[in-house]
């Protein structure tokens, strides 16, 4: 069986973690290069990734995520976050980034950059924010991937009060809104829930040749 | 440097892919695998992954992407689409599944079943959409890791006509929404944008530590 797949089967929402052990900062860096490199619409990267690292603040997070304690006792906790109304100054930001990067003089790219801020003008608040969101979700997707290939637990959730979690973070929700929740670590040895056989649909249910 | 990261570095948007180059179905089994085990919320797998074999249907495809012949040019092209309107059936569904993979009756999770389609109950037809719709941004997320760490090429895409797919590749709106198109194959040594810096924010900007 080729490592993906076991990998991937090998991964489970983990439901209690092992607050003892650690993630290495070797892995660490792995997994926040693999985050930075996740690709998006228009590469504009419309995300931010909140690492909580004080025990106290992630203790106060608990109540917030409906007393789910993978936010307390993981290694890490990883909330993703994507820009609440993006605009012109990112777009900006992003042609700018685009043309040192790849050493060109700002009017060879400032054509995209105006093809971009005419499309996204076009969008209301609720749509910027929709599609920002559903980058947040390839991040996720990618970073699952990452943490199986590691073996490093994961558990992503959707489930926690956004406007608590903005209070707690000090975020400025004009600016980014938390999207997603990640806690990473290490598996609990009492969490039997890893036992459990993984449920999903056939291939014959859930792919179709045309 | 970690293969992920030489993985995520080694893939681009592929702008033209080499028509003559296939994937081999050893590979392809790998993805479709990689593509079942994908986790979504709930375990409910509220998506279908359409295969585009037919020469003919994928050039009829490429006037519903705005021209964009990675559609037509590439080895495989992938539609994700997720289930428009999600009720009470698809949870039956996967309870059955459930209960079915890990030997329990029935009634040991009709609990769990009941508070599903309390929750759905709750959304309206658009927030369910939009449920399902970031959950194929998830699938999204893994299928670019899994064919980059085969180095296999992709070009991930929002932007297409996703009436014009429906009614071509004969899908049922009610029941599913194509969301996400993925050709995939192998690039033309001819795409100038392979050798092209990727441009990414710098990891002080999009992480913060709290």
């Amino acid at each position: 069986m080729h490592k993906i797949i076991q990998d991937l089967n090998w991964r489970y929402a983990t439901k209690k973690f092992d607050s003892s052990k650690k993630i290495s900062p070797e892995d660490f860096d792995i997994i926040k290069e693999s985050l930075r490199l996740v690709p998006s619409s228009y590469g504009l990267q419309p995300l931010k990734f909140i690492i909580v690292e004080s025990q106290y603040t992630r203790e106060d997070l608990a109540s917030a995520t409906y007393g789910q304690l993978q936010v307390v006792e993981a290694s890490h906790l990883i909330v993703i976050c994507c820009a609440t109304n993006i605009g012109e100054k990112e777009v900006d930001c992003h042609i700018e980034n685009l043309a040192n990067t790849r050493d060109l003089a700002l009017e060879e790219v400032s054509g995209y950059g105006r093809f971009m801020k005419q499309t996204i003008s076009k969008m209301s608040a609720e749509e910027k924010l929709s599609w920002n969101c559903k980058q947040a979700y390839i991040a996720l997707g990618q970073l699952l991937h990452t943490c199986a290939n590691l073996r490093i637990d994961a558990t992503p959730m959707e489930g926690f009060d956004p406007k608590a979690y903005a209070e707690i973070l000090g975020i400025n929700t004009e600016e980014y809104s938390p999207i997603l929740l990640c806690p990473i670590g290490y598996r609990d040895e009492e969490d039997a829930t890893q036992h459990l056989k993984k449920v999903r649909k056939s291939q014959s249910v859930i792919f179709e040749v045309k």
